[in-house]
C-alpha cells in the first residue's frame, strides 16, 4: 500500500488492462443485488473509520510533500484530510447505502393505442472514469456513488494526494472482498504517471463516461482530448443578485456566507450585483462585514461612488473565478440588468436572487440558465449533500445529461423497455 | 423558394450569421408561451395540408434527380412523399402541439432538512443542429419538436431533398410568423454545400447539440469531427430471440414483421437468433413465409442443418445493417447464449424476445444493454410516434443523456432550483 507503483510496466498496457478488468467488472455489478452492494458500502465506510489514524499518518505524507512543493492555501485546505472530514467520508458512504438503489427503476410504464406497454428502466452507464485532484475524500465518494450506481469506477487521484487515495482504495477493497463483489469494480490507479489520463480518457470501448473534478486547466485538457464523453464543469462564476425589494438583513447574511464561508470552492459566489436603490443602504454595511473577514473587495463605477476606498474593477473581473478572499461588486438598474451581466459573464453553475417580490423571483428562476438557480438562499448549498444525493461526482454545467450537482440519477440512463402480446406494425 | 442559394457569400461567415441568428431566437424560444408555440405548430400544420400539391411537385424535382443520379431503392423509399406520408408530417405537428409543454415542468420539489427547498426544472438545451439525409419529412418533425421543446433549431438536410425541404421550410416560416415568432426560431440551411456541415458542428458558442440523422458514414463523420455534443446512433442491427418457450405463432409473425414491414429503416431486424429446442419446429415455416416475401436468408451452421438450400452467413454478416431484404439467422441454446451473440454484435438499438417465460422475459429486460429492450414485440415500435412521444427527433444509441427514440424530454434538460427563507452555509 502506498508505494508508488513501479514504471516497468508500460502505462498504455496498464491502462488498457484496468480498462478491461473494469468493462468486466462492471457486468458484474450491473447485476449485483442491492444488498451486496450496501453491504459493500458499509463495510468500506466502517474500514474507513478504523483506519483514520493510518488516513492521517499518509495524509501527512502528502501535506508535508504539498507544502515542500509550494502548494497554495486552497489547495492545501483540499488535500487535507481531517477527523471531521474522515467521519464525513464514512457518513457519506453510509447515506449512500441508504439511498434507494437507482438500478431497475421502472418509470412512465403506460399502455399506447397500439397495446404495446412502453416505459423507462434506469440501468448504470458502464464504466466510469474520474479524474480529480487534490481532494482525497473524492475517492470514497466517486467510488460509493459509482458502486450503488452499478457502474464499475477507474479513479484517477492527483499526485499530490497518493498516499492519501491508496490508503482509502485499501478500505474500499476490504469492503468489495467482503461483500463478495470483484475487487475490479473500483480501481484506483496506481501510478502518478500523467500518460494515465492521456490513456483513460480514449478508451471507448472500456469506459463509458469521464468525470474530471479539478482545476480549470485539467479540465479543459480533459474535454479537449477526451473521445469518451465527458460530464464536467470549468468554473464556478457565481453570483447573487440583491433586488431592491430584498430583505437586507437577509441578503447582507447571505452575501457574506456566499463568500466567506470558503473560499476555494466553485460554489462560492465571485460576483456580487445590487440594484442601485438599495445600494447606498447596503453597501457600506457589506463592507464593514468583509472588511472583517478581509476580503478585497473590487466595485464598478456606481459602487466606488458609493464605496471610494475600494480597488476598481477592471473588464477581466466580471470573468475570473477567484477561488480566494476578493470579491467583485456591480451595481445595477433592475432584475434585467442583473440577468443580463450573469447572462454574459457565469459559468452557468449557480446564481441566486435575494428578493421579496413573487415576479421578480418567478423571473429569475425561470429565465437563468444555469445549473442551479436559487432564490433567497446562500450559493454555497450547490453541493450533492446538500440537495439530498447523498455525495455527489461532480457538478455539471454542461448542457446534455445531467446538471448541477451528479448523484446517482445522474451515474445511470434509462433504456426503453416494451410489453406486448404479440403486436406487429401495419 | 427552392432556389439553390448562390454561393458568393462565404459558407463560414453564412453558418456563423445562422448560429448568431439562432442564438438569439433560442432566447425569445426559451420563454415563448405554451399558447404561441402551439399557435406556430397547429399553423404550420395547416400551411403543409395546403401545400400538399407543391411539396409533392418540388418532391417530384427530387425524385427525378435522384433516379438520374442511380440512388438505390431504399434511399428513393425514404425520398418520396406520398399523401399519405404529407398527412403524417401534419398530423404529426398536431400531435406535437397536443403534447404537455416541457419547459417549465418541476419536479421532486422537496424540503430537506436545512430548510431549504430543492427541485428540478426542465429548460431548453438551446440551439440544435440537425443533420439529415433523404427523409424531408424530417424538416417538419425537427422543427416541430425542436420548437415545441422551447429550442431554436439549423436543419441541414441531404442534398437530394433539397427541394422538397425548401417547400416545407416555406410552410414553418408562414406558421412563425403567424404565431409572432421570431423567423430564425427554425432556420432551414439554403446551400447544398458539405462545407456548412462542418461548420455547424465546430459552431461552439452557437450551437448546443448536434442531432445527425442518416447513413453511417455521415453519422461518423459528425461525431470524428464535432466540438458541439452529439446525440446520435450509428446502425441498427437489431435482433430478435424465439426463445424455446415462446407462443410460436406469435414468434412467426413477430420475426416476419420485424423484417419485412419496411426494409430500410434502423429498427428492423437483422439477425434472428432461434432457441435450438424449437428451430426445428419453426425454421421451416419461416422458411416459407421469408420465400414470399424473397428475403434472402444466410444461417449459421446449425441453421443450415435444418435448411440446407439457404446461404452460409459469414462473419461480417453478424455485423452487418442489411437494410434489404437479408436476414442472417443463428440457432442459439438458450436465452445465455442469445444475450452473448446480442451483447458481442449489437448496435444497442433494439432487441425483441418472444417468450413466455416470466423468469426468461425478466432477465432479457434487465441484463440486455439495448436502447429499446422488447418482449412479445415486433422490434418496428421503436419509433417516436409508437412510443406516444408524438415524433422523434431521432433514436440514440449513446449512454448519456437521451437513449432511445428521442422526443420533447431528450430536447430539454433538467437545471436544480432551490427556494429558501435566508438559508446560509454554517
Amino acid at each position: 500500500m502506498a508505494k508508488i507503483r513501479s514504471l516497468d510496466l508500460d502505462i498504455r498496457e496498464y491502462m488498457l488492462k484496468l480498462g478491461i478488468q473494469g468493462r468486466k467488472a462492471s457486468r458484474e455489478l450491473s447485476r449485483a443485488s442491492t444488498k451486496s452492494k450496501n453491504h459493500a458500502l458499509l463495510t468500506i465506510a466502517s474500514s474507513i473509520r478504523e483506519a483514520a489514524d493510518v488516513l492521517k499518518t499518509q495524509n501527512d505524507l502528502d501535506l508535508v510533500a504539498g507544502k515542500a512543493k509550494g502548494l497554495d492555501a486552497a489547495l492545501l485546505d483540499r488535500l487535507e484530510l481531517t477527523d471531521s472530514r474522515i467521519e464525513a467520508m464514512a457518513e457519506g458512504l453510509e447515506q449512500i447505502a441508504n439511498l434507494s438503489d437507482p438500478v431497475g427503476e421502472v418509470n412512465n410504464m403506460r399502455y399506447l393505442p397500439s397495446g404495446i406497454q412502453v416505459g423507462q428502466m434506469r440501468v448504470p452507464l458502464g464504466v466510469i472514469g474520474i479524474i480529480y485532484e487534490s481532494r482525497p475524500n473524492v475517492t470514497a465518494d466517486a467510488a460509493g456513488l459509482c458502486l450503488k450506481s452499478g457502474n464499475a469506477s477507474i479513479l484517477r487521484g492527483g499526485s499530490e494526494a497518493f498516499h492519501s487515495n491508496q490508503a482509502i482504495a485499501h478500505c474500499i477493497k476490504n469492503g468489495l472482498k467482503n461483500a463478495g463483489l470483484p475487487a475490479e469494480a473500483v480501481q484506483v490507479v496506481e501510478t502518478i504517471d500523467r500518460e494515465a489520463v492521456g490513456q483513460l480518457i480514449t478508451m471507448t470501448e472500456t469506459v463509458d463516461v469521464i468525470v474530471p473534478r479539478g482545476g480549470k486547466s485539467l479540465i479543459e485538457r480533459v474535454s479537449e482530448e477526451a473521445k469518451v464523453p465527458v460530464i464536467k464543469h470549468l468554473d464556478g462564476i457565481c453570483h447573487v443578485y440583491i433586488d431592491g425589494e430584498a430583505d437586507l438583513k437577509m441578503a447582507e447574511e447571505i452575501a457574506v456566507n456566499a463568500k466567506c464561508q470558503r473560499y476555494g470552492v466553485c460554489n462560492a459566489m465571485e460576483t456580487l450585483l445590487i440594484d442601485s436603490s438599495i445600494a447606498k443602504i447596503i453597501l457600506p454595511i457589506l463592507e464593514q462585514r468583509y472588511d472583517a473577514e478581509s476580503v478585497e473587495l473590487r466595485g464598478c463605477e456606481k459602487t466606488l461612488a458609493i464605496l471610494p476606498t475600494i480597488n476598481s474593477a477592471s473588464i477581466e473581473d466580471w470573468d475570473t473565478e477567484y477561488l480566494a478572499p476578493i470579491l467583485s461588486i456591480r451595481v445595477v438598474e433592475g432584475v434585467d440588468e442583473a440577468m443580463d451581466h450573469i447572462h454574459k459573464h457565469s459559468s452557468n453553475h449557480t446564481e441566486t436572487i435575494v428578493t421579496e417580490n413573487y415576479t421578480t423571483s418567478s423571473r429569475f428562476l425561470a429565465e437563468v440558465d444555469s445549473s442551479s438557480v436559487m432564490v433567497n438562499v446562500s450559493t454555497r448549498f450547490a453541493d450533492g449533500f446538500e440537495y439530498g444525493l447523498g455525495a455527489e461526482i461532480g457538478i455539471s454545467t454542461d448542457k446534455i445529461h445531467a446538471r448541477g450537482p451528479v448523484g446517482l440519477n445522474g451515474l445511470t440512463s434509462q433504456k426503453w423497455i416494451v410489453l406486448g402480446t404479440g403486436q406487429v406494425r401495419v
